[in-house]
């Protein structure tokens, strides 16, 4: 089976040819323009793929009930020109095959369970931290969505009386995005996010916040595993940080095998960097 | 068919026989005691009925994963006797019938979707204020676990500056739980349930929180309808207090036709006080 993948996002487009078995034949970046000229080079690849299906794991948000008229849209984007644009629409109708769109955060969830090591899991989360906050989670082997795919960035936190960032969340101003993503923490430090030093004392802001944040996802969800993706999840004691102060919240209240063994609980990605993009591969063998 | 029910409380056992459309013959009401008398008087009360299946809606926590030793256990809780109890296998090798069993909010949440007005949500949430706070969550018809049923009521929350009450919570001191719960606004006013007026100012902290909890909820599992039940919940302004204070802290960030009609979103249990007990009705059409 030859599968097609993209993996939207809002600066650029990876764009992927693969098969049933998460092997990836030849991938390509292109830079994100408007969506006319993003969808024409995307098409012009694709087109002599000789494809059986197309994922798209895409930014948001999304329109993704398919009651809806505008099923597969890309809704209230603050992003120029995407707003209300038919990203599935342009790119079935220029491809003639099955298409399946997610978040992107939810792809990379299911793209865990398919091709990663936790295919074995009853439910994942998947946690991306990055220009902003989202999460995807897997039920099953099925992404779950309710009434829109869940916006897990912007629960309300406790920010620690010693931060003094103001908060950037157009929305919610001091929400789990506002203060921990990574234009959050630029903001905080007046530096560029590459040049923060790993040991900066920002990181534990950080890592307070995604504890508390995980804490309710936690209490709600209940996933079996959790993955922490995203470039300021990688720093190196960022994770054990965070495994550390949701213990002290949670302060014993959950008690399962998985609380016990939080070094295998909370993880970072088993498919590294290529979770998107193998994620979109997993929505192209769901379509 | 010939369905058992019951509705497993700290305080009280409600047995009750019926069938699968819901419908009730027959309600007794015995006071929990120690597990031995409790389960002894309940197989008293079921073992003429003739009964095809019984349902458990259990206060928790229960083990309720299938694989585990212990599965249908009453697992940790304070109360004296109950904890590490098997519930399950009591009720089961008394009757020698199939036995469902899920947490009482979880029940709750399944008799609305079964035998409730909701039957065509997608996904629907059900939270308990009393005693504790809970939720119970439904997808396509069926109760979602994870590693542990939902601990809803344990989330952190922001309390008001001017709420002085310190919560009861022996985990979190100031979870929802902690500052929301029936015991909670007893030890803030000093005055029991009952008692406190219907307009007295305490109730505008518990509506804050509860939406700010909603907020979480709603971010997190997107779910296509929310339940309000428990006493608290059922007084007058409560529930357009919560609706108020949520759509506030929300600020427009969720754009969906839910949320543009909180008045059929968030709204009380169409089954009533009896949502409890024919929620268990629902748990034994399941087994």
């Amino acid at each position: 089976m030859r599968l097609g993948a993209i993996e939207a996002g809002g600066t650029k487009f990876v764009l992927a040819v693969g098969n049933e078995k998460g092997e990836i034949f030849e991938k390509i970046s292109i830079p994100t323009r408007t969506p006319e000229e993003t969808t024409k080079d995307a098409l012009n690849f694709f087109k002599d793929k000789n494809l059986d299906a197309l994922g798209i794991g895409c930014f948001g948000p999304l329109e993704l009930n398919k009651d809806k008229e505008k099923y597969g849209y890309i809704t209230s984007t603050p992003k120029p020109h995407w707003g209300d644009f038919d990203i599935l629409g342009s790119l079935k109708k220029g491809l003639n095959i099955p298409v399946e769109i997610a978040t992107d955060v939810s792809g990379a969830a299911l793209g865990e369970i398919t091709f990663g090591d936790y295919e074995k899991e009853h439910t994942l989360l998947y946690i991306t931290v990055g220009t902003g906050i989202g999460g995807g989670y897997v039920i099953d082997g099925k992404i779950h969505n309710g009434m829109l795919h869940p916006e897990m960035g912007h629960i309300m936190i406790h920010k620690n009386p010693k931060d003094t960032y103001e908060g950037f969340c157009p929305y919610h101003k001091t929400c789990l995005e506002g203060l921990a993503a990574g234009p959050a923490n630029e903001g905080r430090t007046g530096m560029k996010g590459i040049d923060i030093p790993e040991d900066h004392e920002s990181f534990d802001f950080i890592a307070e916040y995604m504890a508390e944040a995980l804490m309710s996802y936690i209490l709600i969800l209940s996933p079996t595993k959790i993955v922490l993706g995203g470039g300021v999840m990688g720093r190196t004691y960022m994770i054990p940080k965070i495994r550390e102060v949701l213990k002290e919240k949670l302060n014993g209240y959950v008690k399962t095998d998985q609380m016990e063994n939080l070094e295998e609980y909370i993880v970072t990605p088993s498919l590294g960097v290529e979770s998107g993009i193998k994620g979109a591969l997993a929505l192209a063998l769901m379509a």
